[in-house]
């Protein structure tokens, strides 16, 4: 037997000890690859292969973006200064070419398979795999009437959920941002974890969590080829609407029957929330607002308010969300749990956006949940917290009197 | 609000229509991307943006490896002559850089997130979603004490499963391949909708399928480093052991028990089954035939027989496999099925080292199915087919008889 050959891959095996310097393998690389390391000041060296290249920069989406430099043997490197903690995307750019690391794990993230490199967080365990009971996430296909076709979207199921076979839970739809897809709160996420350790802490009551890919189009809608369409233009906007419109229909008509349907749901508003980040807070804030006969908690994780639904102007909560919210006593009733969070070193930008309707809120006497994740940008860390601060306040009583003691 | 920025991503749309020559965006391609394309005569058109390389190659890894040629906009172009149908990976050389292509989703092979396009089959609808009930994919994570670290695997549930709560299933542990992981046989190679589409047609019994992480080693062993390292080696050798036999321990002492604890499982040897690919027929043979009190039927993909078992020469049945099928008529009523395939397009070594085995067995009276996948490589395409001609002989009545008329 000459069968060796199949096994040539296991050939990479490289050393996981510590080097002299301190840094390690991220816990974010592929099985044996040594780079990219970190340190204990949370500094990123990377290393990357490309031997006749003139130009290779690292790209921190939301950090360094700056050249490497190039080592005798055919290796480029490039070490960061100390970085905030979590997960940060990154790509190489290799003489204009900009292509992911191969030895990163790959993430969904800029519509495309991105590298990333995990920065421990001193003294947070909360979204690590530790010694309590573990839900399950299963993948599930659905087949959408609005789409027509076959959708594929992720479910937290809570510890215990096979065993208890006469209990029903409440329900979080919980979306990912643009460009990502439904793995992205579970892979970079880590949103299993999260809950895990929520709800053997007892904080946090035991729930499903439905991950859709928020993307959609109506069963016979072609996507306009939109090369060189500038952002914003109205030809990009009128695709923009007509994708979040058919997520939404897709979501209510389709996803929320199918979860209903197949997984021992309470199926009714009092028990079903919806939070997203970003793009997926800005779709949370379109599907909820319009269906508020489905979902009583709402979320919005570094984005928030649909510009179609209020406008570039300054909200008005005497008009906004369908005017919803003009009589705040009666919201507080309705919605148990309106909730934004940013972080304070995202771009100004989008940190004003937040701020500004927070001030809004608080304007108009609206009862809502402000939350800001110190140090971190508009990255995974944010939205980890964010759901960690988000998800113990769901499907518990006395939510309003929280709100109201802030 | 001026939110607007967090959609930026939405805006790569692209037309996905047909263009002119019949080239199409293949399925394997991110959301909205345009490349790379097949046509009806399954060529293959590659664009990849490299507007300062000097060089660019594409490296199918088995098929065409080519220089692609560069174009005024900054992209490279190469078209492939016709391929067999199936999902082949490939890779990107720019400047020396090995690189995934932005454009491809990526799937977990050759121990990286690779890219790979989907060439159709004409008339090969088995490993599509088709309007037929669908199992689900649950993502378990346990806790080995072989490793003393958290383990992920997938596990498909046949449909039915949780409205079934009396029932119990058979269960088919089924290996990826060296440089691949726990993902593979979904991502790359749909054996949830292979087996939602058998179940369906009645050919198959509705069973369980255990996709573990192949990649072991036990607790305090650090892997040595192995830069430089010759294949073969007696240090590699070494290596290769020593994760052979902790992926063996973990699956025998803590995944098995871990499965036939969380799900309704037949836990007994005429309702286990393992099977794998490449290197994971290689750890198909040496775990089952180290456990037959475990395993009643085994299968080996383009790979089989593990050479710590055999050695390197041709197999001698009176002897090998510790002499389990010394007894021809006794290894018939214990191993229910003993199945190897490979396709007719196989690397010589490959494909030679299981047409020997497969002699071997005859010369020895051993009763075996041998499965030729016609005209198709070391790929997935031919370990598709192998699990639609495996999974339907497992745990049914009369797979000696069947073995026997053969």
């Amino acid at each position: 037997m000459k069968l060796l050959g199949i096994a040539m891959l296991l050939a990479a095996s490289l050393c996981f000890a510590q080097d002299s310097s301190g840094f390690k393998p991220a816990t974010s690389n592929v099985l044996d690859a040594q780079y990219p390391k970190v340190d204990a000041n949370s500094r990123v060296e990377i290393r990357f292969k490309a031997p006749d290249a003139n130009s290779v920069r690292v790209n921190f989406w939301s950090g360094p973006k700056a050249a490497m430099e190039k080592q005798p043997d055919g290796y480029w490197t490039f070490t960061t200064p100390p970085l905030a903690p979590g997960l940060h995307y990154y790509t190489i750019i290799v003489d204009g070419a900009e292509v992911s690391d191969p030895a990163s794990t790959a993430y969904f993230g800029g519509s495309k398979w991105a590298s990333a490199v995990e920065v421990p967080e001193a003294g947070a365990d909360y979204y690590q795999p530790t010694n309590v009971p573990h839900g399950q996430v299963r993948e599930v296909w659905y087949h959408s009437g609005v789409t027509e076709t076959w959708r594929h979207a992720l479910v937290y199921l809570p510890p215990g959920y096979d065993a208890q076979t006469k209990t029903r839970y409440p329900v979080l739809y919980l979306q990912h941002g643009g460009g990502e897809d439904e793995t992205g709160w579970i892979r970079q996420g880590k949103a299993n974890f999260i809950l895990d350790n929520l709800i053997a802490s007892g904080s946090t009551k035991p729930m499903i969590v439905v991950m859709a890919n928020g993307y959609a189009t109506r069963a016979g809608y072609v996507v306009p080829d939109l090369t060189g369409t500038p952002f914003g233009s109205t030809e990009f906007m009128i695709v923009m609407k007509e994708r979040m419109g058919a997520f939404e229909d897709d979501m209510t008509q389709a996803l929320i029957p199918f979860i209903d349907k197949t997984f021992r749901t309470i199926p009714d508003r009092d028990h079903r929330a919806m939070a997203g980040l970003s793009m997926g807070g800005m779709q949370t804030f379109q599907v909820t607002f319009d269906h508020l006969d489905l979902f009583s908690y709402i979320g919005g994780f570094s984005g928030a308010a649909n510009p179609f639904m209020i406008g570039n102007s300054k909200l008005d909560t005497r008009t906004a969300f369908h005017g919803s919210m003009a009589d705040p006593a009666a919201f507080a009733k309705r919605v148990h749990l309106l909730w934004i969070g940013v972080g304070t070193d995202e771009p100004p930008q989008m940190k004003t956006g937040l701020e500004n309707l927070h001030a809004a809120l608080d304007e108009g006497k609206v009862q809502h949940i402000f939350y800001e994740s110190p140090g971190t940008n508009h990255e995974w860390q944010t939205w980890r917290r964010d759901l960690k601060d988000f998800a113990p306040r769901l499907f518990q009583a006395g939510n309003q009197a929280a709100m109201a003691a802030r």
